[in-house]
């Protein structure tokens, strides 16, 4: 047997192993074993893996052509950690020259098993080819990810994220299917579900349970109108992908609360599937855990996008290791986070992203010098009393000033002047001692903020119309 | 080799195979052998379907037992057709007192591959599991229908109804996937999907298309609305289940004129999964040929369900020949149906619903002495010159006198008082001409009645309320 079981290119697993029961790994050497004998494997891999999209794909060739580089040159991590970065602008543009599945498209059209995409709310669509192998590879991954959140066969699990393009339910799906447990893909999106998947649960007490963190506060709260406290649900793990509000401390903490459950963060980016590669676990509960040898996962400098010492901050630049169809190889991720190495509790050694993927560069908000996340917006207003639930952040310029206002719903039992005061003097004061500069907050009843079946969408920055 | 092709049971399909690619068959003896030898085989399979489930279930044992009959005694067609029905509400009866799956459920629980169910927007909603064995074989007896239809290996299907407890996008996707099809599972539903929709088919021209009829219609108008005919998406292939539209003449014809594709109809009951057992062919396009070696289908008498010769007017009554999860044996559709035995264009050996499934018992509104189903209505006004895509039809009762009225959209150029009497004088001639019965019309403008996007519920039986 190779070090690393079931470790081939193209991947190859066997559909009928499942691990013993007792062990918490379902690869126990690939998870526990030595980094660095990993990461030689790990590099011989990238090699075959440059060896193939170089082979197959006119987009890699004329990209690596251009930088100079050739996969037989890749012997280290620093000469491979020198391969320039695919953005997703640059996909976009091949599958523009290239429809529908761009030249970066590697197996033969007549392999591919799923066809997925991007919504393409905020830009022109892409669309995924995910190729019968690579979807076997998904399956097998997820399953075995989700061994490690605690997930056996047998087991129910509950998929709340719409089926269409979105991958986040599908890779779910695929891995309780691997995993044999129970799928039960209710889905998400049309009018009137959610109050039908608090029925379900109800009745059904699924042990596993996926979603996007939006949507499990929306399921709770329609729960609560519909009469239904989440916890009879009797959900054990609540695992997430989607957005970052799985590792924003106060997000989690109200999801937790909510359920009953215990809150797992997981995935990278879709085109990026199997996108569970970044998972925390039942024995390494916080965070995010790198499964470095599903995808090689680096955190970079944003600019120079070579990886920044353990310790630091940066975006993810993410490297299929068994991907046939799309392999993405170095693709920028533009989110950000930062990355530790550290003895897990659960004995995998893999580096972890200890505050998951918190925010986007593109989601920062510049203002006055400052940098805004999001996320910490979101964090502060869930700890504060009486946080109704749902906020906005509308950015403004009047001249050369910025202005940063938060429309945030407040929940007081009393709604007499004083209070709403009260409430929006401690809503400014604590998001200014978190964000370190002066907000406008405005208050509004509950329910006054659409809710969502998917994606959070929070920010209006009017800057750029004025 | 037996006379049938991969005929086992519990069912083992070799999910490599494909065949000859110039056959029209999947199985070509299955689907044109004599039918007295495939009867001979399908008797000893129901024998055996019901030694199964006498031995697994306490809900068949009590309900056989209780009518003195013992699966050894199925010894001929005849006494096989007095083996009693069950009914929905006997399911549910049973799903009430051992939930969450009823005592109906003969493989154990772990053996559970996915959770569905009814929608329950009409009832309490019933739970269906069904098996990991049962999945596969039901994708392979789609496949092999969906091959009947015209689809081959690499062809894209793109399935345009919604993910959920809904089993039919699930069974359309699973036959695309077995059929190595390039399946595009797209879904339906939540709110913006079908504008998006329109985009993703103009770009990607699937050669299939599996949705409900009535969602097609409205694909076909918001894709106008868009500014895109929907010829563009260049469909060869539209099949269809969940309500009777692809069977009614003039509700396929819209579909085919909008589309510029093939129509085939498909389907029995979410129950039956595999759902496609009666389905079109491609050379024999019109009504549904009954699969017999999938599904035991007979025609009944609706009183005494014995079988109603070839030819007649009954209600369908099935029976499962492969599920091991949850086995339908003599399910009672409460739907209408007439069948014949005739030479198929095609070559298969199979009985034909030329008409499709055009109603249901308790669907058929009787009123003043006659009987009236919907469909009926629908075919009426699709061939009405300018209706406008949409209608309902209301019942109420002034003492004792029975009211029909039909309030239908008027898509006419010109909205005069004279253009609009003309029209609803037309429309009540044409229905009075079918019906045999004096209908009271209401016109109303374009798109004023809420469109679907699963399946029609237009009448309104406000009787009872009375």
């Amino acid at each position: 047997m190779h070090a690393m079981e079931e470790w081939n290119f193209p991947a190859r697993y066997d559909n009928e192993y499942l691990p013993d029961p007792a062990s918490p790994y379902w690869f126990r050497n690939r998870e526990t074993m030595d980094p660095e004998q990993r990461a030689e494997a790990v590099l011989a891999r990238l090699r075959d893996v440059m060896r193939y999209a170089y082979r197959t794909s006119e987009f890699y060739r004329r990209k690596w052509n251009g930088a100079g580089i050739n996969p037989e040159d890749i012997t280290s991590f620093e000469a491979f950690e020198s391969v320039p970065v695919v953005t997703k602008a640059e996909l976009r543009q091949s599958q523009l020259e290239h429809p529908p599945f761009g030249d970066y498209l590697c197996a033969p059209e007549s392999e591919i098993y799923h066809v997925h995409g991007t919504s393409g709310t905020t830009g022109t669509p892409t669309a995924f080819a995910v190729g019968r192998g690579d979807w076997d590879a998904i399956a097998n991954n997820h399953a075995r990810v989700m061994w490690g959140m605690g997930l056996r066969p047998g087991d129910t699990v509950f998929v709340a994220a719409v089926f269409s393009l979105y991958l986040g339910s599908w890779g779910a799906l695929a891995g309780a299917e691997r995993l044999r447990c129970r799928a039960f893909p209710f889905g998400a999106g049309a009018p009137g579900m959610t109050a039908r998947a608090v029925r379900w649960l109800r009745a059904f007490k699924p042990k596993g349970f996926y979603a996007t963190p939006s949507y499990a506060l929306r399921l709770a709260e329609v729960a609560h109108a519909e009469g239904v406290d989440p916890k009879e649900f009797e959900i054990k793990v609540m695992f997430f992908s989607g957005e970052p509000g799985a590792s924003v401390p106060s997000v989690r903490k109200a999801i937790e609360d909510s359920f009953g459950a215990r809150v797992v963060d997981c995935g990278t980016m879709a085109e990026m599937t199997p996108f569970m590669s970044a998972a925390a676990t039942s024995g390494t509960p916080d965070g995010m855990l790198l499964y470095q040898d599903i995808v090689h996962h680096e955190v970079c400098d944003p600019t120079t996008y070579r990886p920044v010492p353990y310790g630091g901050e940066g975006t993810p630049v993410y490297t299929h290791l068994e991907r046939t169809s799309q392999p993405m190889i170095r693709l920028a991720s533009g989110d950000l986070t930062s990355w530790v190495y550290e003895e897990n509790p659960c004995g995998r050694t893999y580096p972890k992203l200890p505050r998951g993927v918190y925010g986007r560069i593109d989601d920062m908000i510049h203002i006055r010098g400052e940098n805004v996340y999001p996320t910490e917006i979101d964090n502060v207003l869930r700890n504060v009393e009486h946080y109704g639930g749902e906020h906005r952040v509308v950015v403004t310029r009047t001249g050369s000033m910025d202005e940063l206002t938060v429309q945030v719903e407040c929940a007081h039992p009393t709604t007499t002047p004083t209070a709403l005061e009260q409430f929006e003097k401690l809503v400014g004061s604590e998001l200014q001692a978190t964000l370190g500069l002066r907000v406008s907050v405005e208050t509004f009843p509950s329910n006054t903020f659409e809710r969502t079946d998917h994606k959070a969408r929070r920010v209006d920055d009017r800057r750029a119309l004025v």
